[in-house]
This record gives structure tokens, sequence and C-alpha cells, in this order.
């Protein structure tokens, strides 16, 4: 935490803001349409109504060329590119590795415009509903994850021991998490996600905001949804999809799966069941991100994890409180 | 119908096949799906499965360098590419209007391998449910969509007097429509979805099957949604959007519309209703592609109908019979 000491300490009252960040993926048009209106129809500034929170606010569109391409991304996926190593690789001049270094010395902690938190709106082809992503373990992630699913009983996805997806955007701030709303089209606004990715917005900001006044009240208990592993439908030589997820399957994020559950459908109208892999252990998983349109190119059909009740630790609202001290009131 | 009378003419039993299209637009993968696995699975030729109509069936992938690429087109949208001044232009060489050429080359009525009759295999982020797009009135047109609604149900829209949208695929072949299912996003296949589209595809066989050996029988009245005129949302000066859908109209295709129902939402959450334009009769419509994604581009946000029942004709029949009689027999 020796990076958030140096920013807490260069100012009295805090010293940095949230960052809002909405089109990280550039054809996940809701979150960027919020934020646009939220600011275009405020009275109070560029953060707009996003100050009610008490916080200082900064919006920004993630990636704003795959925006206006209303593509995920150009070159590689932008959420996947905050890797340290990537990121200080001079042999590495894509699209999306520039724009992270951007953003770290625009918003990032030490940068000229200095945010401690990221909050990283997303969408998703899935049927997640609200819900949250937290990257690893990170104290004051948990806490603010605890807070908002106190608030507005969010599922929590953790992300975590997957080496085949690593360089998230939030884990290059002092906290941070995503908040993923589904299911939508890509490239399609729905006023339903747009009002659901408002509320959990909200919410974050007001677990923010009373962590800064140290008023942070967290539950006994968070509910973690960990990750186990990511499954591929079955593929032919060619690499084509020799099955699709199944009808008793599709839609039911969250939802749980047990072995020899039906799982994908074969062209001939057959049912092939669950059958968890070598190595992997249980008999009850809670798949997520279930045929998400984008993760096909990623070889992920859908995704397992285990349901966990951990008790919140007192640590982690210490460290939330630490880090949202050094946030600056909305107008600073 | 001088093409027809050549076509029929030309070989006992029949000269020509039916051409199923999936894929017109590139990142609508369920049909191309099904039609993959129809000819994977199948014992009886190319054709496979489709072969069970009776009916020598041509799959094809409208557009194979879209699909590859996951996009809806590459240059252009192909499905408006069948324009025959278009077609005829030497200075567009776009690759769309070029793939259009091609398939008039090998499957038109007089093409390589000529095919009398084209189904077009859509998808669509819209709730369209399972329904058919008939382009204007030829009367064998009329006649295969009368006789798919009998057998499955399915609401028609029917595409005429649009003058900002034409040249479809269907309108170069002798009879044609377009199937289209939804809702599924862009990129994903949904088991739903697939078995959707066979069975409207199946029906489409049967009635022409039926028809081939004059034994179509159609109601005696066909309900279609006739076009009057699309909408867009409110859009600021840059272009871009000012209100999305209204939470209570999303989802709700072929649900009726009347002035002073609530259509768009603002920013600031108020309801925009519905105001029929200038010029525009009527105080009752029936919407359809509510929220397609694709349509964006198009400054389509829904499409208003008017539902009508209109009496089937006997010159219906007659004219779908002597299309289908030109068709030849599965294994020809």
């Amino acid at each position: 935490m020796a990076t958030a000491a140096v920013a807490m300490g260069s100012g009295p009252g805090g010293s940095g803001k949230v960052l809002v960040v909405a089109g990280t993926h550039g054809n996940e048009r809701n979150a960027p349409w919020l934020l646009q209106q939220l600011a275009l129809t405020a009275t109070g500034g560029t953060a707009g109504a996003l100050a009610d929170s008490g916080l200082a606010v900064v919006p920004v569109i993630g990636n704003p060329a795959a925006f206006a391409a209303n593509s995920r991304y150009l070159d590689r996926d932008l959420n996947r590119s905050f890797e340290p190593a990537l990121l200080a690789d001079p042999q590495r001049p894509e699209a999306e590795v520039e724009r992270a270094r951007a953003l770290i010395s625009s918003h990032g902690p030490q940068g000229r415009e200095p945010c401690l938190v990221a909050l990283d709106l997303h969408s998703t082809t899935a049927a997640m509903g609200s819900s949250l992503v937290v990257y690893g373990r990170r104290p004051a992630d948990l806490a603010l994850a605890a807070g908002m699913q106190q608030g507005l009983g969010l599922p929590i996805y953790l992300h975590e021991a997957d080496a085949r997806q690593t360089g998230f955007l939030v884990e290059r701030w002092l906290c941070g998490l995503a908040i993923e709303v589904g299911p939508v089209p890509q490239g399609v606004l729905t006023a339903r996600v747009i009002q659901q990715t408002r509320l959990a917005l909200e919410e974050g900001l007001q677990v923010l905001a009373a962590a800064r006044q140290g008023l942070c009240r967290l539950p006994r208990q968070l509910v973690v949804h960990r990750h186990q592993l990511s499954l591929d439908v079955p593929r032919r030589a060619d690499g084509s999809p020799a099955a699709v997820i199944h009808l008793l399957r599709q839609g039911r994020d969250w939802q749980p799966l047990r072995p020899g559950d039906p799982l994908f459908l074969a062209a001939d109208g057959s049912a092939l069941p669950f059958v968890p892999p070598d190595g992997v252990e249980g008999s009850l998983f809670w798949p997520v991100f279930i045929n998400e349109a984008a993760y096909g190119e990623k070889g992920i059909a859908l995704t397992l994890t285990q349901r966990e009740v951990w008790p919140v630790e007192p640590a982690w609202r210490e460290a939330l409180q630490q880090v949202a001290a050094g946030l600056l009131p909305a107008g600073a």
C-alpha cells in the first residue's frame, strides 16, 4: 500500500478522486450513455449527478476509439491490458496498451488528476443480472463489494487464480471492482440495463462516501462465487462449435450445476451432461458468464464458480477506509 | 414470370432447387450453425436433413467473408445489395455487391445451379419471436407466407413502400421470404433460436413441397403487418441518442402502440410519448424490430406497421404452384 500512502499524503482532506470508467469495451453502450447523460443533465459540474455522492468523481470512456467503432476493442482487450510487464514493454504499441498507459498517466493513483478508486462499468450478453466482479482478494475491494452486496444484494464473482485472464483495469488502482449487468446484446441501449447500472454505481459511491467519513458499515458475511475454471463448448477439428449451451442452462447464470446436469446440446438434439474435468473437485458449481458473446474467441462458453460464505474481516473495512480517507469531496 | 417459364421449361420434372441462405449477415450465427450441423449429421447428401422435405435444397452461407469476421458485413449490407441497378453498375466493386453477383451467377434462377426459391434465415436482437418478412406483394410469396402462417402461426412483416430500404436478396429469386427470429445477441448461438429457425425452415420447405405436388392448402385469410414508417430515437446535435426505447416498450414487438403511449425514455427519466409524425394517419400501430442492434446505423429504433387481414386470393396459390412445379426432387 506504499502508493496509497504517497497519494494520501499529498494534500489536506484527500488527494484523489473516484474514477468511473464506462466503455472499457467499446460495444458495451449502456454505461457510456449513462455517464454522458448524467453529465449533460447535471448542474453541478462535470461529474454531474455523480457528485450527489459527495465525492469527486471523474467519468471517462475507457476505450474511446473502440467506442467510436462500436467494437469491443481495436487491437486487444483493454481489460486484459493492465499487466505491469505489458505496460512496461516498449515493444508493445497496440492501441489498447497505449490507452492503458494513458489512463494510468492521467488518472492513475499517481497520475496528473489522481484517482484512488476505479469503478469499471460493463455489460454482458449473459443473464448475469446486476452483479459485481472482484479481482483477487485485496481487503479494500472485498470491503467495497461487501458494502454493495449489503445494500443491493448483488452477487459477486471473485475472479482469481486464472492464469489465462490477467491484466484487469481496476487492479492498477488502490481499490476497485467491475459492475457487470446483463443480459443485453452488444451495441444495444436498453433502459433496464441503464437503470441497473446506475443503481449499482450509486450504491458503490455511497459505500465509498461512507468509508471516507469513517462510517462504513459492513455485513457480517460476504457471499462470493469463487472462480474455479472456464469451459468451452465441444468443438470440431476445424474449431467450429459442435454443440451449444443447453436450453435448460441458457440464461441460468448463478444457478447450481451438478455433474450429470444437461450442459450442452449437440447438433443431433442430444444433451451432453456436465462432467467435471479431471482434477476438478466438488459436486456443486455455480456458472457465470454463460454464453457471453465476447468470450467465444477466448474459448469460454461459461465459467464455473463455487459459492462460499466468508466472514467479513475487520481489516477489510480498515483498508477501505484508509483508501477512502484520501478521496476528495465533490467540487474539489 | 418470363424467367420462371424459362427455368421450368429446361428439364423434365423440374429444373431448379430451393436456395436456403444463412449468414446473409455475418454476425447472425444461429442459422449458419443449423445448416452446417444438418449437413454434418446427415446421411442423405449435401443438403442433409433438409432433404427430408423431398425437395432439392442448396444451403449456402450468404456472406462467408463477413461470417468469418463475425461482422454484419464488410463494405455494405448484403441484404440491401440486390438492387438491379447496383448489380449492373461496374463502378460498384464493394465486397457485398460482388457477393450478390456471385450468388445470382451460381444460384440465381438462371445460374449454374439454378434455384427458383430463396429462403433467407436471419436473427435479430429485437423480440420478434419467430416471424416472416415478405418484400412486396408477389403472389407466390404471399402464398408461401400464408401457408407458413397457417402451419405455425407466424406473424408476418410486409416490407413495402420503403424507399430507404431496398435491394433485398430474395427479390432476385422467383419466390422467397426471410425467416426472422429473435431476440438473440449478435454473435451468440442459442439453442432456442436454432430450434425456432429449424421449425420455420422445415415448415417453409413443407409448404413448397406440397405446392410442387399441386397439393398446397392455404388458409382463407392472411394476417400481415404492413410497413408504415420507421422511427429513430431523439438525437442530440452531435448525433448521439438523447433517449432510449422506453422500459414499457422494450421487447414488445407485435404489440399495439397508440398515440400517447410511452415510447422513449429521456436521460432525466421522463417518458416521451408516441406522437405520430405529420402526414401519418391512423391511431393504432404495431411495432416491429424494436431496438435491433444493426439498425442504429440506419437511424431506425423501431418500425411501425398496421395489422391487416387480407383474403387469400386463388391466384396466389396458382402462382406458388407454378413456381414450385419447377422444383427438383431431393437427390436431383
